[in-house]
């Protein structure tokens, strides 16, 4: 029988070459059971396996849908899945981003950015801070973290954002409220603002392949992961709530 | 025939006491038709004929709900009902707020919070904007103004906002967003940050009548309109996106 | 002898064509006493008197610095100038601003900055919050309104904005200290954000004539100056502290 | 011969048991040479006596004032301490901080507070800028890292912090300014807010003993400074700007 270790729920993996794989790896490396969320049950299968083939432990989570009743469904199944260990880390790594100007974007894609970037988060938020009021504090004085995966348009609207600003200033509000509110009881929350743009297979093909590798202009989703890992390990003497990602070189 | 005068669009008028009705009877007062667009098509009728008696022009267009089709139906209706005339004005005064402790929010406020304050509030900017695009410039240099009635949640989150400050941070980000792809266009997109308890019926019901007088404690309806007339009239070399209103000895 | 009128004290006046000029007058017109503050005693005078000869009422303080005990001295004397009158606006339109690459800023330039902005401000306010505790509510419910005139460099340092931004951000952080501090004694304490180039002499001088009358792409200073009487006039329960003013076409 | 190094040059040392000491010793258990540099050479001598004693490089350079003359002469020093060594990352930790009413802060404070949280401020980072530009990049790409110390205060102002937070939002403006200009040239400059009380001598002496070791009340000034070790361990493609630091309790 395994040992007890802590679990991290990460939803939002996508194909699995950007920011929400590269946190299950990390947390994996660091004894983490990984608990692995998203729509495509596909991508989420081969993104376990590699972790599994490295030597860490991850279990695929498909969900058909980020629903209340869904999310709740997941977190459920993962406490069925390692009965004997705690969720200490969850980090919301879903978004649904649209650059349109404000004319040309159509209802759906307004209650799409709403729904996916403000209405999902609550849900999985709720269902992690529920998982986390229950267990007693780790060595870092914490009951969990919970991070959200969030992007400059939480901080200001722009000429072609207008669908996800909304969506993304309505997380970064969640965020606060819940630091704010579970701070005292020693759940930490952390929102963080990804300034530009991530290494991912969709990047590299759609830009040419000498700009692969420079580190200076777009973001490694392993250096992402390592902010996430930090935030865990902070101790409750000194969270931080918010902090910013960029490349050395972007303009902001 | 009454000679052409410039409409205001308000909508969210309430029982008719509060900061929709005041708004409606400054700029009825400074020589613009009125349509008052609310749900509750009693109250707004009465709000209408209180303009009316006291010699303004105003229509009430009660909306079943403030979704895409209805809102573009009311607008429909407001220039069937004065063809000649232009919108100059149109303010969203609508809004869902609710304060509880996170883990007794329903996913029904939640959904209920972002409907209202972003989707709905979109459908109103773009009925507005598409309004405004197709008229010339008033005096002032503008095509129109839209102004949004936003609350301190639209600033931060906290302990039991975290439903209300996501919407109203929403809210603001498409305010942001629409100010700068409009301001090139001479639309002029105002959000104002009522920081404070307005005097209302509900005010006045809920406290006792010695606090009824004391403008030190809470906000005339009338002077947040004022400060909407005077968004309105600022000529384009001198246009304002943002402004708090609180009464003097609000703390903050 | 003239019967008593209040008094606005504004500070900053340059060559005459710029916002405390246009503040200045547009007061004047609305039955204020002014008294102009600036160091260029013969551009002061000139101000005066075309106020003047306009019917208002208008006197000269040359300062010679702005020093705590200059700006005091200069305070006495409109008490002197006008010993039945009450100051009740007060307007700071003095800066420094130097856009350098930081290692091109020298120390005297950042000094300068800090102490313009910011020392010298905090004299101009003690001074003005003084002359207002000593006096009873205006009809507005104000015992003065005391006014900083800012820039976009009080939002956010930028690349050749150190000097500049954070002698602004110190001015913008000791107006929202005094707004919190002294609204409860019913002073009224604002923060105007110019976003964007003012149509001055010097502006007329650096670009091509055809773009001086473009109220699209620059701010007229009376637009300014009448958002500060609009400020002034604000009744106490809905008093605005910060507002931004640019021009329609201005990107931000 | 040693061997070649890193250095880290820290100044605000205050009494040893804050910020800067801690500072200090985390990056000499890092390997990184270390520069204290503060006014009170009797506090510097005994900070850097108990790194050696710990087993790491540390030595004093008192400064008589943070003025640009006195600062240069130091860095110069540490040139010449360690010639062959590098500067790579430089944390600057002097504050002056004053908590009045706005009427009771004196001329003198006011100066203090924007001469020391400020201009010295700008001296210290153009020594650390201007030694990071000669030197190539780390194994993070990086030139170097500037960190500022900063406060609640420079997020905003407050009742009794119009001196202190005016000089924070300077600090927080230059440091912005600075990350701005020279992530170009792969310099990584940030800015760390630190809201809440950190246990100090002074925190000892002037609370019950029973809230010393309470961590969800207090910051470890340990913790501050491994928030400094990450800032300055992130690899180039995800830097962090500002991010807060806050005790699990904090009310905010």
């Amino acid at each position: 029988m395994a040992s007890q270790k802590p679990i991290l729920v990460v939803a939002g993996i996508g194909n699995g070459t950007g920011t929400g794989a590269a946190t299950a790896r990390e947390f994996a490396k660091k004894g983490y059971r990984v608990a692995l969320i998203a729509r495509n049950a596909e991508h989420l299968e081969k993104a376990a396996l590699d972790i599994r083939n490295d030597g860490g432990e991850a279990q695929a989570f498909p969900a058909s849908e980020y629903s209340y009743a869904e999310i709740h469904r997941v977190f459920e199944e993962v406490k069925k899945q390692w009965p004997n260990d705690q969720t200490r880390v969850s980090v919301w790594n879903v978004g649904f981003a649209v650059w349109k100007p404000f004319l040309e974007t159509t209802e759906e894609e307004v209650k799409e950015s709403v729904n996916t970037n403000i209405v999902a988060a609550f849900a999985f938020a709720k269902e992690s801070i529920l998982a986390f009021k229950g267990q007693g504090l780790d060595e870092n004085g914490a009951r969990g973290t919970l991070i959200f995966t969030s992007a400059t348009a939480a901080w200001r609207g722009n000429i072609t954002t207008s669908a996800v600003s909304a969506g993304k200033h309505g997380l970064k509000a969640l965020a606060q409220s819940l630091n704010k509110e579970f701070g005292k009881q020693n759940i930490h929350v952390a929102h963080a603002i990804i300034d530009g743009v991530i290494l991912t297979d969709r990047y590299k093909s759609a830009r040419p392949v000498e700009l692969h590798g420079n580190e200076d202009v777009r973001l490694n989703p392993e250096s992402i992961a390592k902010a996430y890992v930090y935030l865990a390990q902070q101790d409750r003497s000194a969270w931080t709530f918010e902090l910013d990602l960029r490349p050395a070189h972007e303009k902001w």
